[in-house]
């Protein structure tokens, strides 16, 4: 893709499983280990009553497809913003969706929105990601 | 720690290596396989001449530490907004801040800001957070 052919209100969207493997991986990475992310038992006495993802997980995953699908490679991360509305659940399929906002032509930026969904169709996460999209 | 106690101005700073084991699981986990992140021969060919971790890999820290640290247990993750401003090589160390900015009493919130510094004083990531402190 070339920054020519990106045209706002374009959108990208896909679904992705929050697996136990992924969450059990991110806690030993970042060093979260609170239990309502890796401990079933203690979960289950917390309001959300099952082990939820780290909010921060499904961001990172944002940032792969950023720089992956859409834009795609090209695009350098400026800019994340990200508000955290509702629990995702461990095995949870989520949909994730990045739609063009604005082209800044002058500075061959992009702004996006990224938005993350859960399986009844409430955002879990909602947010703004600025691109600088330079093709080599 | 209870609400009360917390102060603006009050400061936790913590360094960590952002390792290639790290960055690695990171890749895996995302999906977010670039090969600047993943891919050392091609990493020397870009303008970085070596692998950089992913920008939101030291996000996630960031979200750990706030959880754990500082404010620590009860704090509810609402808001983050983050700028990229310098790349983190693997294996560097970095001295992560997190400043407590602003009280919003009436709402049990807290406004931190959240700085990643390079070894050598640059700051590589900065931004702010929105917690909710909720004690048990």
């Amino acid at each position: 893709m070339i920054y020519d052919e990106f045209t706002v209100g374009q959108k990208y969207a896909v679904k992705k499983i929050i697996t136990t493997e992924m969450v059990d991986a991110f806690a030993a990475i970042t060093g979260d280990k609170n239990p309502v992310h890796v401990d079933g038992e203690f979960a289950k006495t917390t309001r959300f009553g099952r082990r939820i993802a780290h909010g921060m997980l499904s961001v990172g995953i944002i940032s792969a497809i950023l720089g992956n699908d859409f834009p795609g490679p090209g695009s350098i991360y400026m800019k994340q913003d990200v508000k955290f509305f509702k629990p995702i659940y461990l095995e949870e399929e989520v949909e994730i969706e990045i739609e063009l906002l604005e082209k800044i032509e002058e500075k061959k930026r992009l702004l996006v929105r990224t938005t993350v969904k859960k399986s009844s169709g409430e955002i879990a996460v909602d947010g703004e990601a600025l691109l600088l999209f330079t093709q080599e």
